[in-house]
């Protein structure tokens, strides 16, 4: 990787404090740069503390360093997910758009042994397959891990040894998150009765199952291509003579990759009942047979084919004009928007979904749904991007797409709402006057 | 299955009365017979008295029943294996002795869904691959576990809905045996504090652990034939080029296949990292590489060729004739044996590792090493075996075979010493005197 820049996850912690010591030796070696980055999740007091001592730490060491604050509470809300959930999610998405905006190569996240083991263990519990069971892999794309192969004793060896400063977060000792009483809890407890040398044992599973996985992967895409008679929106066909002759454990991987396609969401969501009862239809003799399952999803066996389809809930197009200041009701949405405008120093960023520089906007504004071929520019992305690959890389359901209210003017789009603003609606420097969205049920 | 005839482990224990039930039912539909057999292990009080309790049980039912009683206390010390492990190999072995005796086509164990998830979670902590997490299989050779898609709880309905009586294992509830602690203690605790449908989430993760290393099994089966070029007592070598070419996940299969053969144990007890270590063998360049691995294993590459083999003890042959009473210092054994001739009802077994039937064995008696073409008849076998295929089936590692001591007359075996007494030298109903043999350290 000479030449290459690296994102290295900097959250200030010791695993990621040591993960900078040691890449910077590698850097001097081998030739590739490194650029830390930070996100503040502004979830705990001591976030903005952090967030300085990584900038400090950067400019003392001679690192370029991106900060930058989200409120995960807020997104996790707005999302339905878990803190832990969004702020990983909110993570990644700041480290790949820095990626792309700095032409980097690599992001590094300084995951270790006993990171791996918790994740397996996780996995297990929760209900996994071989998959599953690789827990955190080394390299992944474009993620790296080089500290996956070393213990969280030996951090704390090396950190000591070396003198390195780091924070202590103490959100990791709040026994609420899952993965913290796994961490504390679980593992002490089967270390000391059952295996002491239990985190060992579940990297070694979960070294072989990613050797093995990968073999059957390797097979499987094989397969898949050689099945695949149709893939389109919403619709995939397979091959059912090919996939009646494979073994099952094929027919199985085959069943979840048409399912995850068709879908748009995780493997995980996958159930093995719903995946067998695909492959039983397989033997079924019989012209046509049909299954329903969740999400919409229909499965229909006739001859020679097996058609996975999925119900494109019909969506009207729909487009509001909006008054401001006002409120609007969207039947879509099932809610009001309501708009008004304050100076920036007024602004309060409480219950609002979205605000806008008012004086770079251009009137009127409708709310509106997607259109074919509309583009936007998302908010700390250079180039612009249309909404529909916009909404693949944000992984929103395709049945979900027609629903979200875009707010824009004749020839523009200012924001997605509740998702994203556009760089050239976006509060900077010079504003002066907001334009502030809040949304509220009936 | 019409026709055949299936033995079933029956403990008495409400999962194997239960079976017994369900295959009744079946066996009058399909058309095949059930043979029950029940091994007292004579661990506890109530041993004897469950002993009685399943034949009488089954004598009510018509059902043919066979009782063995075995000090398994004393076989675990002598072996050096925990209670439940020497338990598991005798039953085991009393089934496959009566199968043969009986021209018996399957063994049928009660085996649930709950026991499933528990040997899964077991051999997670203890450390495993992916083909520890199959658990116990449904169908394995000739066992066979039509129980085990129901849970306890549904056997437990079943047998109050139809009124059948069992009997309870207290030593199922004593924490010091490491199952029993992962039914009572961790299971409860992860469903309650982390999964409740935990057991569930294991018994899938074994199904598809099942179905996904049937498939590698074949393909690194075909791989093993292939990379094959010798095969002989305590040497295997392998071609180099082929290997070399080959996924590690195959890599990784034949490996673990050679080990097996040479070092004749369970698969359980070779480690990834000496896996790995043969697997780095084979990038490596130059013309000789030798690698000494763990009981006395050798691994050699040498230009194209991989050769794994096992240094074989050299053990002279050994003979010594024997006095009665008496007693004789085996050097091979490091121990004396001591010989003594007592009244049936005088018989006290303590310490005692073998007693014959005085009075059907030829004289003189000899303490020897096995020979060539050595013929033995087992107890409660029909023919005669080979006493080298009896130390296979017995799994008895080839470095050991040539120092276990024989007692044999001049063209007659009567006992591999601490293992099995022969056929004509078993005491029975019209023995009188017996020739008891004791073995002390010096």
């Amino acid at each position: 990787m000479p030449g290459e820049k690296v994102i290295l996850a900097l959250s200030g912690g010791p695993d990621s404090m040591a993960l900078l010591s040691v890449l910077r030796e590698l850097a001097d070696k081998i030739g590739f740069m490194i650029i830390a980055a930070h996100l503040n999740h502004g979830l705990r007091e001591e976030a903005d503390e952090e967030a300085r001592f990584v900038e400090d730490y950067c400019r003392l060491q001679g690192i370029p360093c991106y900060v930058k604050k989200e409120d995960i509470k807020e997104i996790a809300a707005r999302r339905k997910k878990s803190l832990e959930e969004a702020g990983r999610e909110e993570r990644y998405r700041f480290f790949r758009e820095l990626k792309k905006e700095l032409s980097a190569h690599r992001i590094a996240t300084a995951h270790h042994k006993d990171d791996l083991a918790e994740t397996v263990l996780h996995h297990i519990i929760r209900g996994t397959g071989i998959k599953g069971l690789r827990g955190i892999m080394p390299v992944n794309g474009d993620l790296i891990r080089p500290l996956l192969a070393v213990t969280r004793r030996e951090i704390e060896a090396y950190l000591e040894q070396k003198g390195i400063p780091y924070c202590i977060d103490q959100s990791n000792y709040e026994p609420v998150y899952l993965r913290n009483r796994i961490r504390h809890e679980l593992i002490p407890y089967l270390r000391e009765e059952f295996n002491p040398r239990l985190v060992e044992a579940l990297c070694q599973l979960a070294y072989i199952a990613r050797i093995e996985n990968e073999v059957l992967e390797e097979e499987a895409s094989k397969y898949w291509q050689e099945a695949l008679r149709l893939k389109e929106e919403g619709k995939i066909v397979l091959d059912v003579p090919l996939l009646s002759r494979l073994h099952p454990a094929y027919q199985h991987r085959i069943i979840i990759q048409a399912l995850k396609e068709i879908r748009g969401g995780e493997e995980g969501d996958i159930s093995l009942k719903e995946v067998m009862e695909v492959a039983g239809l397989l033997g079924k003799t019989g012209s046509s047979r049909v299954l329903h399952l969740s999400g919409g999803v229909k499965v229909n066996k006739a001859y020679q084919e097996l058609i996975i389809s999925r119900k494109r809930e019909e969506v009207e197009p729909y487009c509001y004009q909006v008054e401001i200041p006002g409120e609007i009701y969207v039947p879509e949405q099932d809610a009001f928007y309501v708009f008004s405008v304050t100076d920036i120093d007024k602004l309060d960023k409480n219950g609002v979904i979205a605000y806008l520089d008012y004086e770079r906007l251009r009137f009127p504004l409708f709310i509106r749904s997607r259109r074919p071929g509309d583009i936007f520019r998302p908010r700390g992305l250079k180039g612009s991007k249309k909404v529909k690959d916009f909404f693949i890389d944000e992984k929103i359901p395709l049945h979900e797409r027609d629903k979200i209210p875009l707010l824009a003017a004749e020839d523009k789009i200012y924001a997605i709402l509740g998702i994203r603003v556009a760089e050239e609606a976006a509060v900077n420097n010079a504003t002066q006057k907001v334009l502030v969205i809040k949304k509220r049920g009936k």
